[in-house]
């Protein structure tokens, strides 16, 4: 993979000089046409944005590992410089021997996914891979060692990592030739020669843009998903369920007192700052989701959890992939996050309404189903309500809520509207249900027509989750404690 | 994943004596339009392949795993229906405890890439995963066993498939959460009720082949590929070699009989039978591929080996996805192939002449790096030679083939074509040196303007790779035959 890497490319000082203000000149802007225009917008230092990966803050300890670079993402318009980014980290762990080769396996699995994500959202990422033999690395060290203004520079690190050179080659080579992709292949540069490194990295992000740029838009792509199992008979999980679900006034009361102190306590549990909780509510219009979630705040401390009300996406969310919105609210370590609305309204809304096409949509079961074992890899428990009500039920509701003066801002005809699609957006729930709702992040369908009843069950369900969660953390740390001691009996 | 999957789907007699007729006529074409008439086509019984996968023959178990599944596929204008697919043996095998956490993710990923390989070729590819519940599973057996005239169908394997219900459910859930993909997602087909499953099934393919036959054909499809380094400065990998090396004809004569004898050889050793080689000659024009072949060729058995030259496709090789013309010349064991121009043909003269789009010799490269590692994990011995002649060296052989009658077959118009090409060719090979040269499938770059050195530079290298394999051999039987006694001794 590193023939030409290891090129003893030397660019002259004249001949670099030669070049350099050409290609200045072209990332500048010097240039006609509106390709050269734009490109000069770009290369403005205010459309540049550089990050640099070091390690994990505590904000960022508190979030599944690929949170960090999620915040960095550059918004659309602006060009994003990653010094390392989510390669870094599983090649140095491997290369140490501190995460096995299924856990590595892994790693490449997720990098591969989430890189697709991102070109199917339009990004373009241009990753390269800056390789030095071990010949001209040892020479490099040298060199800096041998003059005093640069002997500064040579760390301890550089000399360890000069001796697992080798090592490095096992682990990197397979690692670049699995995640060398046709949108994203990596673009192995010499190392050794500064200004051909200059050189070979201004060209190729010139030209890239620039191809970019040029290429006409496709309206609509071909759409090559098949479609999903079409409704057979007149049964599907939400028609499954007893919408009708029997509990009084005087029932729920009680119940409420009992369930609302116990997830009270839990989350004053000592190990639930061991983890956190991402809580969805989904349902259909007029199903009671305000209400439920009401319950559920009333029931915890104010600086233990955030509401999180999804709508249409901001200015800038929309300059983001689609899920860049929902990863920025993901909580810290003991904090119940709370989505009224969530990243499902891609495979309900705006499936139904035709916002994004069939190929985004069928991505996105995927897409998600990746995003929820990222938060359940990291202890942090997924809870999902879908409240389910009966046409005839939502239907009484609108009614309601129109004659209530204080109500009636919240019946819009959008409402209206939504419900004469109620088989379309039925369709896409069980679609939904059947594709994202997984060991790690199972669906709850709440039988809402009785809002008692939806309540309480919301409540229980939560608990639960949570007692489980922290049996999981205890088991971990017992655990964790007896390979210590292990380690430090060995 | 499986809340349809578990619904109690009962679809009266009645009701699927109504909706059979129906479906048929739609599946066998009695309605109009061409769409129609072309399903018609396919829906008769000769345009269904049907292929169901046992435990492996032995023609197939001396190749690599895919290799059965690559001989089965269907070609274009066919309908394959496999029952059990490359997916069946990882769950098979994880399941029972055959195979670690890093082997069946590493499954996971092979599945994934060749899913989207085969969807990249234009594969539609359904995939339907009959679920039931352990409960229902559980009445199944009951009442095929309670029946004399089906009790024969329950077999051991059944009754232990059964206990081993809640493995296979933790194995299978996230399998089928990780291969499922917008282009390839899984059809959760609810498998108690064999009319439900007839309908679905049948509607599914129905709707889907529809979707695909109407929909309109993307001339071009967008190109996402980022450009590869250009080139900085005068050097690559092939400028910088020495193409002009020194060996005189009795020099050559002696080397030939040393190295012609140890080929010979190591080719008759007992090992060699755990071994397969497959052998890649790939040059400029006239570089000497096929006097270098014949040099391999007069060292061993003919029995031992088989020559693949490697012109345009066939008619047949057309319908198939591109690497299927060369899967299906995987040498069995102890068998040498010879593939004189090969899989490379995709990101030479393809991309060069244009004859496929930059996304495709873009995802090539992937491809091809699956599936030498395919090959390598097999015990296949992967060995590619690069023979390099200098522009002026190919201007004097071609000038001498016209000379020389007998010859002048071999030079074409096409041959002084590609050479005015020749700056376009060198940047492709470069590229293809850089993105497939891996640790388990190197290039070998042979310098031939000498064609006495290049010969016996082959001839030594694949001497040394089967060497290198033999040894390689041992060791892995001694290891396993260790721990064989380990478990004896256990």
């Amino acid at each position: 993979m590193f023939e030409s890497a290891e090129l003893d490319h030397d660019i002259s000082k004249a001949a670099f000089r030669r070049e350099e203000p050409k290609l200045r000149e072209a990332l500048l802007g010097a240039g006609k046409g509106e390709t050269v225009n734009r490109l000069n917008e770009w290369m403005d230092p205010r459309h540049i944005e550089v990050q640099a990966f070091n390690a994990p803050s505590d904000e960022e300890a508190e979030r599944p590992h690929l949170w960090r670079f999620w915040r960095a993402l550059p918004p659309k318009g602006k060009i994003g410089i990653f010094f390392g980014a989510w390669h870094t980290e599983p090649i140095l762990e491997r290369v140490l021997g501190r995460i096995s080769a299924a856990r590595f396996q892994r790693h490449v699995s997720e990098i591969q996914r989430l890189e697709k994500m991102l070109c199917d959202e339009g990004v373009l990422l241009l990753k390269f891979w800056f390789h030095l033999s071990k010949q001209q690395q040892k020479k490099r060290l040298k060199a800096l060692s041998r003059d005093p203004s640069t002997a500064w520079r040579v760390t301890e690190l550089d000399r360890k990592l000069l001796d697992l050179h080798d090592d490095f080659a096992a682990v990197c080579e397979p690692f670049l030739r699995q995640t060398s992709t046709g949108e994203a292949p990596w673009i192995a540069i010499p190392g050794a020669d500064p200004q051909y490194r200059y050189l070979a990295v201004g060209r190729t992000l010139l030209t890239a843009l620039r191809e970019r740029l040029d290429e006409k838009p496709v309206k609509r792509l071909p759409d090559r998903s098949p479609p999903l199992l079409p409704a057979i008979d007149n049964l599907n999980v939400l028609k499954s369920l007893e919408l009708d679900q029997p509990m009084t006034k005087k029932q729920y009361e009680k119940a409420f007192d009992r369930w609302r102190a116990r997830l009270n306590v839990l989350s004053r549990h000592p190990r639930f700052h061991d983890l956190s909780v991402v809580t969805v509510f989904e349902g259909n219009d007029a199903a009671g989701k305000g209400s439920a979630i009401r319950r559920v705040t009333r029931s915890i401390d104010a600086r233990r959890y955030q509401t999180v009300p999804v709508a249409a996406p901001t200015e800038e969310e929309r300059a983001q992939p689609y899920l860049w919105r929902f990863w920025r609210h993901i909580p810290r370590r003991g904090i119940v996050a709370i989505f009224d609305r969530s990243w499902y309204g891609r495979v309900l809304v705006e499936r139904v309404e035709g916002y994004c096409s069939e190929a985004d949509w069928m991505r996105a079961y995927r897409e998600i189903n990746e995003f929820e074992q990222q938060m359940a890899g990291h202890d942090i428990v997924v809870v999902k309500f879908w409240l389910a009500i009966s046409k005839a039920e939502q239907y009484r509701r609108f009614k309601a809520r129109e004659k209530v003066s204080f109500k009636r801002f919240k019946i819009t005809p959008d409402d209206w509207r939504n419900r004469r699609k109620w088989d379309d957006y039925e369709r896409a729930v069980c679609d939904m249900v059947d594709r994202t709702s997984t060991a790690i992040a199972p669906w709850t369908l709440v039988e809402a027509n009785n809002k008692y009843h939806a309540r309480i069950k919301v409540l229980k369900t939560l608990c639960e989750a949570i007692e489980e969660a922290l049996k999981r953390a205890k088991k971990k740390r017992k655990k964790e404690g007896k390979r210590r001691k292990g380690r430090r009996g060995g």
